[in-house]
């Protein structure tokens, strides 16, 4: 599916790591509508991943940021300008990692520092991505920018851990800076909370694959995949959407409005 | 547990059945409490159970309407301020059936003269109680109203059929009206939704135990009962929570908070 | 703006009575999307309305329908299928009327035959749309279903009356129908919550020209216009969104997140 | 008014400053409930305020801690338990600062070492407290632990800056730590929303005074004042709230379901 309704639009693409990340179907599916972009990933990350591979498929050019380092983002901001040929038209944030989780520390046993890191990469980077593009007057008008989250932000998941508490910071900011960035540069800003996905990142995480079960059986059309996320956020970027801002959009099949699904229920029976 | 909360105060509970009912272990409670109320059911469900016992223990008049009867209700409100000698200060109401239940009716394959008769008796006669009251003017300042609801206003159970969309017009009317009754009146207008409860009503729909048993397995503190409802009620009456108004109350266990319980999720590993 | 999304899809389109509707600008931007369609009507509508003209532009079909009446719908939904070749790939609801508010009636002073007659014209007959298009199995998968609701029904704004509650009800049925079109047809079914428009049937409404004049100051981006809107519904359905579901989507400039804005928060200086 | 509500219940009251204080009015009428309690404070606030002249009045004991400081909050909590002779049943949280709003930096233009001090302070610290709480096993069953937190965690108000965010991640720690504390140890968690109120803190917020006009003239009942969240927080630590735990409740007259108010749409007719 093309209709190239990203025709003539420059963007930021963070996150993409492999072929199982949201943000690599959506540079492919952006790229497909005729958008253009510059790829980012934190170095170590970028070593991780193939993003090379992502880069030649898509025309893109790579620029290595840390997104917790206002230095790196202000560079970034700019070359972006520079390498796509005018200001910024959209800009998807999909970055996460609770280091608690992945040095097996519980919810109810967090290690601080390892909080203060996840609680910086995964939300307050977003904050900073926001902050270096209002700063620079990046954005074009009626640009867009989405952040990708979860609905652990509403609802507690047990293995989710701070990360929960992250997107629930992170969505803030999507309606915080949506305040400021629509006021004055109508720019609307947005989160997206979207079906667990069976990501690198995600499949890391304990009992992940029960929960993709579960969430496959309470959502009346299924978990929506990383290539349906994909193609939502290009309705989000593209001129069809253009007074939808401050919001967090359920993109989950159902799920968050299905108290409990036939197929479930029947699990408890006596 | 009793402390005099409800002393002095005066009040009409709606839709007492029998000793399963929310509103029966809330007419016990107020009575510990200290309050004074008349009780009213339709005829119907009067001839049905056995609030005559109730009124018995609780000191308590019946006044019978048909809540669904303006003529009833106008009433009922000025026998209520007659025996109990002065404006009221709260009122319960606990009123719900869905005709299409009752008759096997599937919420796909509605026949709309019973969906009709569910909304007036569910949803619209609560509008009706808080018009009679209105009008008589008979709240007293900082008064206190409460309907019961359910959290299929928000997500969908599938068997809870058109009494969904009758527990959202409910607590739509909770706002609307606790708008005007908070602005001319002082009085307060909240819904509480409950966990799901085995009343002999609710015992009836098909299915009802085994979304009992999952309830209870995603509640972090399990299922609210009939009488924690009561208790709950009680602080909502009192002079404790004036400013509480326009609200829907989760009283739940962290039902509606939680998106997976690991018991539940545990039932979909592999 | 177009770009052939809607190539090959075909719907039913309720509501549009002039060049104001949002309907009507739904219709116009639906065609120039490549889309086709029926619209459809209450006949006394129809005769205050001049949907001839907006058949003429758009190549397409009227069917005159009482949106109350079953047999009126399923006589549209047969016939639409007839005319159109096919089964329905999307449809819009846009219908609501207050016989209180044309009356005068408070919503503190609602007359109830006027209250039920409002109920099915505006909540209950999306229910009857959704029920003939179940029942006729004339939707293909895939297909979507948007009704036009307002924030109302989540906080009070007094002018609106029960249109308030019936809005509750009608996104409520979005939900619990949603979740078995889901389940059983993959069809998803929607509410979009648009900003106040200056409707021909809007216009009407008490100190509306003061209303919208707030909402435009405490909406970051502005209200969104009838065209915008009819943009928005576009990418709903299209086939960019396939798993969203069962939402209630705003589409406000940010309206409903903003708690103050600065310009409105001047006023209330001393 | 006292009913003895909380006679011999032990807990813990953080963020007592001076009488314009919520945890100052919570400690007396937590005190007039028959409560007995621990004052704390960090050391710096304290030497800011009067909070001996509290002490005294309410018979309570203060007990220094940064709550920042796992050290400083584990030694309050086992100090607690031995001054008032057992374990734990409930404790107030109400601590809040935003380094960026006293230095005057706008949310568009943070600086994050500002803004990690504020989510330290502001949100973090309430996860150190019941991770403290936790680890020590010091609830007793059916404990209550509440937070302060403001509806800017939903709705954006422009001079609330990063204490939105801070506040988001708050109301989240209420609910991701609720589960677990629900599971394991029957303690209930959830957060206060409530009105703005004149606090020693709050009045140093540019605009504040126009914001609380605003909220007054939006509240149909008018803002909740710092007695009445107090009176509120009693029900909550009573045992008549026992199932009520991982939820955001409003105490705010009813601004958080109001739309418009009739007074405040009246500024905007023309």
């Amino acid at each position: 599916m093309s209709f190239n309704l990203l025709k003539g639009k420059r963007g930021i693409i963070f996150g993409a790591l492999d072929e199982n990340s949201i943000a690599w179907k959506t540079a492919e599916t952006v790229h497909a509508e005729g958008g253009t972009f510059v790829l980012t990933n934190a170095p170590i990350a970028m070593r991780m991943g193939k993003i090379d591979e992502l880069a030649k498929k898509t025309g893109a050019t790579i620029v290595p940021a840390d997104a917790t380092s206002e230095e790196d983002l202000d560079n970034l901001v700019a070359k972006s300008m520079e390498i796509l040929g005018g200001k910024i038209d959209f800009v998807l944030h999909a970055i996460g990692m609770s280091v608690n989780v992945r040095k097996g520390r519980s919810y109810t046993d967090q290690k601080y520092d390892f909080t203060a890191k996840g609680w910086d990469v995964s939300a307050l980077s977003f904050h900073k991505v926001l902050q270096s593009l209002y700063k620079a007057d990046a954005m074009n008008e009626w640009g867009s920018i989405v952040a990708l989250t979860y609905m652990a932000a509403q609802r507690t998941f047990p293995d989710y851990n701070d990360m929960a508490d992250n997107k629930a910071y992170l969505e803030s900011i999507a309606r915080s800076f949506g305040y400021f960035f629509g006021k004055e540069k109508k720019v609307r800003v947005n989160t997206i909370s979207q079906s667990p996905t069976p990501t690198t990142a995600g499949q890391g995480v304990k009992g992940f694959n029960s929960f993709i079960n579960y969430a496959e059986k309470m959502s009346p059309l299924g978990n929506a995949t990383a290539q349906d996320c994909a193609e939502y956020t290009v309705t989000l970027f593209s001129d069809y959407t253009k007074k939808v801002t401050m919001q967090n959009l359920f993109h989950d099949g159902g799920f968050s409005t299905t108290g409990v699904s036939q197929e479930v229920v029947d699990n408890f029976s006596e």
